[in-house]
């Protein structure tokens, strides 16, 4: 593939430029929290009237960042308040099951780059990936906030995207720039997976930035919305990380009246755009799934629901049998069937009907009359695989992707910390 | 290990002699249905007056021999008949998503079987177990059931487990005598794996004999309670087949009157007897599972209640992080944290304690004073492994049972059918 070794064979071939957003500085550091060698903190800081809306792992275990910035995000959109907002974000350590520590060391972050950049405690937002159940040295990370404020400039999503990586193998970041009413509007975001979404070094962390005009419940419903097909459609291996959050700032500083309403017209081109970005980032992480060699977009139409599309396409999707055939190239189309059997929605295996990119496999609960193993086995050597399923009782549809399971995950996942 | 070649490294050391069951035959010849040179086909004659119970896979595409075994018994139940029964299984081929014609399929085999033994078509049961979506060469079975009638004798059970094998790489039996007011009353099983609950070459079939008299609906409810914490507390990969299927045959023919009620004081020995082969039964299809270096033991207590104790319990079982970590020794507990997190039922993490076997691992949401990481370490090197989570917050409680997740459990599903 020509790629660095190391590299996951699906990273995409071309970094394009992230736009800059108005509005926004970022900076990265070496803290030395546990890699040596490379920038392991971020900061970003969003100027004042920038508003928040985020989304976090529904883990019952959830680290002492997560809970800090939901407690953040539902005070500030009570009152919001007109001074600037910052975000640190450090990879190497999770500061997840630590206890005591973890919220005083979140505190302690938070206040230090308050301070830093001049504005309130809790206006600072906290992010952390990395190993879990050691205590974060947050000594560390104080000790270069000033070298970081230094440093805040425009642009620099690149460095960023590296500054939060952990087994990610390349960084990932996309953006693009939208017109709403001639105003040009830029959406830009950062994403690190990437064993999704594991605990100790694959914990997803997403940020995405906007100067966007847009009014704060309307920004929060949107992303709410838009996750579902997005950061929520991607599996790697069915883990939820302690630690998962992706946030969505808007700084307003695009020139334009602010959007209020979903009944505004620009909202429609807006949510558009984002949506896009939000998609991007998503597949980003699926390539850099651990160990895999293959991106499969899994499609289910003819569900009795929506949610039952969904529920079935992360069966397949997370299925270990499934996830193997595919790693082995083998058009295996009965694990497929199983798979949907055992996702805990209404089927009909009469009506079951598989297909293989354009390839019918199974019509009508059986082998369809056409197909020829070989052309299966031709499909499956693909980079990337689509596999559409329709289960012939509904109108519910949805649309996941994973990656392979490979010997390379269980050599990452079983050495991990060796 | 001593072990033949490709044999699991957790196969036990010996296989005791399974007790004769009064009123069973046992036969089983090779019908070529897929493998060549060893028997693939098992019947199984069972004298008038027995009833029969059974417990069947959730699966939304139920193979055609679980439809038709669920019928059997629903009429069966209705209308016991004084006449024997038959049971009729196949290994190579699972008859499953093979439309109409593996309905007819069954319907041919078990009248086929019925006329061989002189009894009616509803009084055959049916199983079947190999590759899925082919169409099954019912002609095959019916050529052998001549000679399969004519071999029937009593005992068996060895060649029995061989028989209904596919990747399972030891055969699976065992049994016991237990003593009812004096009476002797055996109890034997047989069952086969082994990726469980897989559809392809793994789906799991369990068949248990006793010569006990004991009432159809106290036998059937009896059965369905007992596999909670047996067969249903065990899992491989996640995956359910198909085609999993369980049947409890009791002849009757021992020499007592029939056990009627749970409030008979015989009753509370036989059903610790049969929960014990049940145990044995599941943990050998555990150790044979695909791939599989260690058997996993996962006790969860202080639940909200005894189901969300089981969720929790097969969330960490589940896990592919947690069984990769297994796989490479590594004590890494966080991953359990993680696990618990997203089983979705209530935990504290402040609360949360973990053990290794007799090792305090983490405790009140952090790791225990007195753990050391080396002792953690050599405890994982071990053949088997204990796991206890104490949730904190109630009193439920469960233990299931899994494998880790290896690089050989790859090698077998991505390499399965080439």
């Amino acid at each position: 593939m020509g790629k660095a070794p190391g590299v996951s064979p699906l990273a995409p071939k071309t970094y394009p430029k992230i736009p800059e957003v108005a509005g926004l500085r970022l900076s990265t550091a070496a803290a030395g929290v546990k890699y040596k060698g490379r920038d392991d903190v971020l900061l970003a800081e969003m100027a004042a009237g920038t508003v928040l809306a985020g989304s976090f792992t529904r883990s019952e275990t959830r680290a002492a960042p997560v809970l800090w910035c939901q407690d953040r995000l539902a005070e500030l959109a009570k009152s919001p308040g007109r001074r600037k907002l910052g975000l640190i974000v450090n990879s190497g350590n999770a500061n997840a099951f630590t206890g005591d520590n973890g919220v005083t060391a979140v505190a302690e972050i938070a206040g230090a780059t308050a301070k830093a950049l001049g504005t309130a405690k809790g206006r600072v937002l906290s992010a952390s990936t990395g190993v879990i159940g050691e205590p974060l040295p947050s000594d560390r990370i104080t000790a270069v906030l000033t070298d970081l404020t230094e440093k805040l400039a425009p642009g620099g999503f690149d460095a960023a995207a590296r500054a939060i990586m952990t087994t990610d193998t390349y960084p990932k970041g996309v953006g693009r720039v939208v017109e709403l009413d001639g105003v040009p509007v830029a959406i830009s975001g950062i994403v690190k997976g990437s064993g999704m979404i594991a605990p100790d070094m694959a914990t997803m962390l997403g940020f995405i930035f906007t100067d966007c005009a847009i009014a704060q419940p309307l920004l929060q419903a949107t992303l709410s919305r838009l996750v579902g097909a997005s950061f929520n459609a991607i599996t790697v291996d069915s883990d939820t990380s302690t630690s998962d959050t992706v946030l969505l700032a808007a700084t307003g500083k695009a020139p334009m009246p602010p959007i209020l309403s979903r009944r505004d017209r620009r909202f429609a081109n807006f949510e558009a755009a984002l949506a896009q970005v939000m998609q991007d980032l998503a597949l980003l992480v699926v390539r850099d799934g651990e160990g895999a060699t293959k991106l499969v977009e899994i499609s289910v139409t003819g569900a009795k629901t929506h949610r039952a599309a969904h529920r079935i396409a992360m069966a397949i999707a997370n299925s270990p049998l499934v996830k193997t055939a595919i790693a082995g190239e083998d058009p295996n189309w009965g694990r497929i069937v199983m798979a949907v059997g055992k996702a805990g929605e209404a089927a009909d295996r009469d009506r079951l009907a598989i297909r293989f990119g354009e390839i019918q496999v199974a019509e009508a609960g059986w082998v369809s009359p056409g197909y020829r193993e070989e052309d299966g086995a031709a499909y499956m050597r693909r980079d990337e695989i689509e596999i559409s399923v329709d289960v012939g009782i509904g109108q519910g549809e949805a649309k996941v992707w994973t990656c392979d399971l490979t010997k390379r995950y269980i050599e990452i996942n079983a050495d991990y910390r060796s």
